[in-house]
């Protein structure tokens, strides 16, 4: 069985002491085994990078964006492909990855302007004939943590930002879908960076340990879940380093009655359940202002939810693919049940979706709640799969403190066409990312990425303008130079 | 005796259960008592300012900008009574006083351009009709925990651009010299901010630890020692809140063989001795590469200082006054103790000095050691007193690595004429704040301020560009408006 | 009679061959004279800028703030004063002479922060070892030529962002209403500006020929006529200068039938006939779309009317005053009767307005006209007068298409509720400053004032970041040091 | 023979009715035709940029940036044929070529980034929930007429970022050299641009006539001379057009006595004679301090000159080629004839270059000519050829004066190692680009490009962030919704 291994210092490597499965969620078959690299493998990557900064970073920026527009277009020559390593292991589909993947494609895209963006503040005659600037120096080896959701956009929202300001990379993808991250790795090698600038190690929490105490690591990025992103965020202030840590959502969707239905419910579908809900700004509750609303919604979506096609990613005509493990199947179908439990009524039921010949794979159908209540466990946590909960209120007051109250800050979205109510909505809503009559306001890359609350921890999100200040620190220059040198010097020694 | 308490909700207020003595260090006496704020008073002032920030926030920008402007000329008709102030508790001579004053006032400044600071990015198009742009929201409860040598600066760092962002603020200044702190707050008042937006309680651990561990709180600016930043920094994250802690130094000053070392020797007088070296961008070790550089810096520094008075603030003719308290006074003889007992010469002995009329009085006299070493305790710690340390070497690469070395990284510089050797030094060296020719590199106001290594625990500088965005938190928007609206209806509504 | 004179060097000045009559507009008396400046006088000014220049330039950028800051103070203790004089010269009343000069203040406060806006780019390594970083250095000295409507806001538009750049000044203040521009110019002296900097000539065309031609003025900003506007524009550039020159415009606002009618009229109240009508951004044609929104307009708008009160700037009670002289009431009346003539109707009339006490005033009475189409004079022109016209349209395209095609694009605006419709117009619409729901929208101080097509000749907009541009030209410096020196020379000549 | 023709709405044209020779010029044959495009032929190239327009415009950002990235990609495959076009047309040699086109792929690279560079600017709460924000909206049709010594970089300075920013273009290039201009357009044509967005015509007077007067054209970019820059400008500017056109240069290098000698006549080299000094920015005018300074200088720099080889493109071992054509030849010959008539001394003479096998070519050999002064007609005009003038002078300040009072300030550059020299020249030279031990101190792409005085007529410089701002225009939108929306209606419409 292939063994996926890691990229250290150039060169492609696996550490045999450990391994698990990777299972192609589809099928439920273990289809290859993932290396889980030991501290000393981590710290041989981290020595590597190490080794590699100081000429990276002194290589002027234009060679390395140079580096980044041959990356966009490895990546862009070989998308096929690695959007069919996604599927394999993930189970999305490729219409699906093919999107990710460009999102990802985007950011390096956005790298490749790094010149610009890495402009100082110069000031003039600070005081008399003293000048002041600022520089935004590379910070040293920095790390990203990721997650199985998006194997190949998360870590490109990092480390082509991280490396085109000069920094060098030790990468910890998610063990459960490696494959596609590695190579993508590799394509950046094959772009021309020098050995030990880009490194990859798989693993699990011994791996992600190391990176979090070794003191050569300056930053760590990471996204996935909240409880996890806390002790990230924690682990690695404590041990001197800075962090971002992006962890979980709720995202809401206020449904007014102005609305233009028929969109809102398109927009809807794709939000709710596309990648199977496994996305962290996926809409998974509409709250509906009013019976009105509430009762359009619920029979519009419900018969659109009928075309709606899981299955695998072989077959690009799918809507959806599988949840990523046995296990996370279970915890979807079990908030299912849970919500029924509680007195919410199951509208479309997807805890047994029929999928002909992959009996043993892990799906979940399209799934509509309605009669959602603030009170119940399936409201309040994340369930991250392909799920629709529908809350309903009398007003667009209440819909909004609902989302305030919540314990996620990450994304929301409001459908009208009132421009006074847009505005009152997203300039009150305590959430990051707002979408007006867009349902997944996940930014462009060159606007920035985060949520609130305990949806982020740091001061900083990522990619786009904040990703530039994360990977740099500043560092203020101010020079005077005495007044009696070579130029009054030459006067004097002269003299006609 | 005159008990100096709070700002709670824009009364002012004494917290009755403890207090401690406010000393004068020229006269060695106490003359005043400091409130010291329970845990219920410091959240009174939580939640005031919780109170306020609704009103605040929504406030239009140029409105909160106006105060700052009102709150500049405040300060400006205040000066001498203000500067009074601060030599009274703090010792400090009158234009010490006057030039921390002035800098703090140049924040105050800075604040009221905060409608431009506070401008978002909007791109259009980022998809067909679909725009998309960025705010920066004020956080709500931030707080500063600020240190005695600048009581009138250091907050000027923070609250006048927090308040100015939106934010409602609780300062908890330094209980060794809280008068100014107090009456400057006041004159915000009075300046026309509304109660709440700003609250001063005065107080020790038990007032920081509230302020530390409460919920309503967002956002902690800190400085101070280093053993006490790691603490808020990490206890601040571990709370949910976003931090910038700023701690020790040990700024260095590198002598080329090609530097003016007269105007060399004049700019350290001030940067070594000044404000009895109680600075965190103080100058105390300069590093004299080769010894025909050291002995005529000596020479020169040691006849300098010759002229040199220290006494008590009301002499305006004084150059420094005692430092803070009869400890730490004891503190710094006990490191000229160790660098003599390490090997070090003593060229020019501060540890008795006589100042008539104030044998009581807290002063160390200036003094200039020689010979010392890395292996020094005496070089490895902040001594924080009117201290300068020459340490010699053979190269500029030799002086760079003991920077570099150094647990510190606030500010150094070089004095030099070369260019060359100026631009490798800025770049190369491990401090966030490099003079080159210029010893006490503090960034203007509109620049950051902000040190490297275990001078700084954070992402983001104070002050400057850099606060504007410690003190907001990013919001992004994405908008599309459906097709169907009033627009294309009035079309078919009214056809011609 | 008082003759108000000019401002040169820093000295009050007359200047003695020719002068004319200042009006009080609401008596029609004449009761000042202004001296109109010789081309020598003009040459003087030009000379002491000159000299002032050099010195002015090096003065550190926060010294430069400073005295804004002062002015901005002076201004604000004299404002009763200014506002009077306002209004006995052009004849506004008091509260809209003190909107003029708050704005004209935001101003000198955005002007307060130029050290954040003189910040150059500054980039790193952008070759090896090579750095490079631009510089925006001021242009040496600049002119102003600036019309009557604005005394005092339209002045301070150009002058403090000017100086505060580092230029020195020459202002061509409109002849009509010369005191209060006088006397400003006299405060920002008096707030401690260096003699020559600034300085104030009035006259006639032979001044601003002088200014145009002359070589040492490097940059002239015009507000007026369209016409004298292309001819400043023209005449500049051809003599080398750069020059932004901003004209005539006609504004309108489209009413869309879903608009908050009763919030439209009241708006539109003010914007039509505040100060007259006497505005650049005065909103002069109301778009209905629809008869049943055209119809309510005007049924609203004309009971509205009654309640306005034309009058003079001595009573406060008033709502708007005459307007600047005998001819332009001439003008303004006439264009109500060739209105008349061709076909529209007049709803209510202001062409005999009764002001008692007030028979010899230059009154015009706020007129509403009807019916108004594209092929009348009156509408292809600029009224300059308390008319409003209404054209009335089937399709919001159509109101569009109404405005891109006239010649001028100043100001507009729509009144809606939808966002989608509000969208559409904003980015479609040929015009520089747009407002949804806004019926004047000038922009803050902290953004820049344009018209678009024949209502703005030149690159860069008035005040805000534009005039930073349009007021210093950049610099760009390219920067590396010879590698042998002082650095490396020591490191072989002191061996360990 | 060939005829080189015209792109017109992404179809190769040739206009019949005229054209003329091109020549190569290292044989001195012509070998090919180019057309010359007739009014009416510019016209349909307007009229199809004007067609294509709106489309192009509401192009998302991203989109526009996608042609960029396809468009450099395309530029760097097809690189070795461009540069061979360029050899035969212009004669520059491959390695020179080679630089050109790298220099202008830089700039498409930039164009790269446009979606950060057009971001607006965002206000929140101007006013009470009044929001104002920017848009920099392209301008319609803009134009670029390019000179013969750069005809791959310079239109590619123009036409990238002008068509990122969603403008359309027409060309109209060099006639002497405009088959690689014309290829690199059919590229962009390939890498998916809309028909009609970008158009190239090639002709004479009657082309750029056209251009100038058409209404349509909104925008002129323009490289030449001087004295066509003036005309381009003016004309532009009457014609209502925005309009930057850049003309003749002198460059000159300040040789300080403690500069690196050898690094200077190094660095000289290429600047002086590379391109056969045909550059707007060769370095044509060394100033040496002091006679020591002069003396080293000359001598070495004679003695480097030995080794320099003129020749033709076809062989890539020579340093530079033949200038463009037989008058211009002449011309240069001429300046050298009159340098020695008026006393200067011909150290290196190029006058009768040896190129065996191309004796009919245009060739001038590498020429130094020491004593020049500045009565010299020969310093006074711009050479454009391989001529290096030496000037003698006692002082730095003289040097400068030198350099302050010429009639261009293109670009400059000092040979020194130290600071303060360096500082004080940069800050006090009028010159637009400056160079600190940097002869060709173009700026990167990602700064702007632009002299001063004479050597540039506008407000913003070529490519960088000015052409941003150069190719859009300011939109400012200022926002309030009337507050009794579908908010506040749901609110009351269901009640609890």
């Amino acid at each position: 069985m292939t063994i996926v291994g890691h990229l250290i210092n150039g060169e492609m490597r696996t550490d045999a002491a450990r391994s698990q499965d990777v299972f192609n969620p589809a099928t439920g078959l273990a289809t290859k085994q993932v290396a889980l690299a030991s501290k000393e493998t981590v710290e041989e990557a981290i020595a590597a990078a190490q080794a590699a900064f100081p000429e990276w970073r002194n290589t002027p920026v234009g060679k390395r964006a140079a580096v980044m527009f041959r990356f966009k277009a490895l990546l862009e020559q070989n998308a096929d492909k690695i959007c069919e390593m996604i599927g394999e292991e993930h189970g999305k589909i490729s219409h699906d990855a093919a999107g990710e993947l460009q999102r990802g494609i985007e950011n390096v895209e956005y790298a490749c302007g790094v010149a610009e963006l890495l402009k100082g503040e110069h000031s003039k005659n600070v005081g008399p004939n003293i000048d002041s600037w600022s520089e935004f120096q590379p910070l040293g080896v920095v790390t990203g943590i990721t997650p199985f959701n998006f194997p190949a956009m998360v870590p490109l929202w990092m480390y082509p930002m991280a490396i085109a300001c000069g920094n060098t990379f030790v990468l910890k993808p998610s063990e459960r879908d490696p494959s596609s991250t590695l190579f993508i790795a590799q394509l950046l090698q094959e772009a021309g960076l020098p050995d030990g600038v880009m490194n990859v190690v798989n693993g699990d929490k011994e791996a992600v340990d190391t990176l979090l105490t070794d003191v050569r690591v300056k930053a760590v990025s990471f996204v996935g879940s909240t409880a996890i992103a806390e002790y990230i965020y924690t682990t690695a202030n404590a041990n001197g380093k800075r962090c971002q840590a992006l962890g979980g959502a709720k995202n809401h969707a206020i449904v007014m009655p102005d609305a233009d239905m028929d969109n809102a419910v398109n927009q809807l579908l794709g939000a709710a359940f596309g990648s199977s809900g496994e996305r962290c700004m996926a809409l998974s509750v509409a709250v509906a202002v009013g019976d009105q609303a509430a009762d359009a919604l619920v029979a519009k979506m419900s018969a659109a939810m009928q075309s709606l096609k899981v299955g695998a990613a072989t077959d690009s005509s799918n809507d959806f693919g599988p949840v990523i493990t046995r296990q996370h199947q279970q915890k979807v179908v079990g908030y299912i049940d849970s919500s029924e439990k509680d007195g919410a009524t199951i509208v479309v039921d997807g805890r047994n979706p029929q999928v002909s010949g992959y009996e043993e794979g892990f799906f979940v159908g399209a799934t509509l709640i309605d009669g959602v209540t603030p009170a119940m466990v399936s409201y309040q946590e994340e369930i991250f799969g392909p799920v629709l909960q529908v809350v309903r209120v009398n007003t667009m007051d209440e819909a909004m403190q609902l989302i305030n109250d919540h314990e996620y800050g990450n994304g929301t979205c409001i459908f009208t066409r009132d421009g006074e109510a847009a505005r009152y909505f997203s300039d009150n809503i305590q959430v990051g990312m707002v979408g007006i009559n867009v349902p997944l306001p996940v930014p462009v890359s060159y606007h920035s990425f985060g949520g609130w609350k305990r949806s982020l921890f740091g001061d900083l999100h990522a990619y786009g303008p904040d990703a530039v200040r994360f990977y740099t620190k500043r560092k203020t220059i101010t020079q005077r130079w005495p007044s009696s040198g070579v130029r009054e010097g030459v006067s004097f020694a002269f003299p006609s």
